[in-house]
């Protein structure tokens, strides 16, 4: 399972955002449901391996929205359409436990820190001047271990201090993607790239 | 520079599409523009180094448009302001000669063979049984020859057989970016990374 994380520092937590325009009424909605796209569109079919989990903290009641490609369903590559599945997904009365929206969507309130990732899976988090993801020893990060792993990553306004000493603590190693500093959705394709091609050569 | 060309099989030519529908309304140029997102995005700014080409043959009078990223302006990352640029610049009357819409977007009538790609320039076609791009020889295809290519792809249909024909006699080399078949989009992505680090580290 691949697993990515993505914090919407301004993002929305209530259906109250205009699908005509998702930028300016949904603290930056459109990079989240970008991000999705990058994380599961295949030319044929969606991929199965992928969750991603978005970190929603645009008010006081942050929620945290999962879609897990095994059971995803109604998902198509456009912005309009993605934001549509979130908004029905924030129309829930959230709680402190996963509930399903739609088929492989599923909403809960917390934090970063509330989706308590283990600390035995390798975790990597996504930042400009981190460790190029191409150099990192196959022997230590074998396919299997990077196929378990979390990519954690930061909308326009990026990761707050306070998740990054979450990170910290969690034993984050920082990565990036290459030698200029890309949208959040860039690097999701990036990182879906380098595993596709460590899974294909052993 | 770097050039990318994308084949836009049913793209509408007219402005007459729906901004709530561009899926279901535009001959899917909600493919094109996110093409252009991959083109063009950087976390602080845009690309000026790129041109992409858009063919789009919805109808019997093709046309192309081309976004120019030395004076490209108005672009933002999600796909309904980049339909709306699309759509300014299909309500031109355009002529067999390029015209300005809005600063760096020009429009034209015309096919992909309109575009009189010269023999001397690095052609590369994308296909999903294509030479793998990270295996091209560096000494033969030195960042700089990089720099000049031209990198054709086809939205979710493809490229059609004449076209190819075309790409074929124009000596273009086959490529891919990996084990798995992807979007269009997601190619323009990989391609740019590909370049970025070449150029990084010569």
């Amino acid at each position: 399972m691949r697993n990515f994380v993505v914090v919407g520092n301004l993002a929305t937590t209530t259906p109250e955002f205009s699908l005509d325009d998702i930028p300016g009424t949904s603290g930056r909605l459109d990079i989240l449901c970008r991000c999705i796209n990058s994380a599961f569109m295949l030319s044929h079919g969606i991929r199965h391996d992928v969750r991603i989990y978005l970190v929603l903290c645009g008010d006081d009641n942050p929620k945290i929205v999962c879609l897990r490609g095994q059971d995803l369903r109604h998902l198509n590559p456009d912005e309009r359409t993605t934001a549509a599945l979130l908004k029905k997904a924030l129309a829930l009365d959230a709680t402190d436990r996963w509930y399903r929206s739609t088929p492989g969507i599923y909403v809960r309130t917390g934090y970063l820190a509330d989706l308590e990732i283990p600390r035995e899976i390798p975790l990597y988090y996504l930042r400009e001047d981190g460790f190029d993801v191409k150099d990192l020893d196959l022997r230590r990060a074998s396919p299997e271990a990077m196929e378990d792993a979390i990519f954690i990553l930061g909308d326009h306004i990026g990761v707050s201090e306070e998740d990054e000493r979450l990170l910290d603590d969690l034993g984050a190693k920082v990565i990036s993607v290459g030698p200029i500093s890309l949208h959040a959705d860039h690097c999701i394709v990036l990182i879906n790239n380098e595993l596709d091609r460590r899974e294909a050569s052993p």
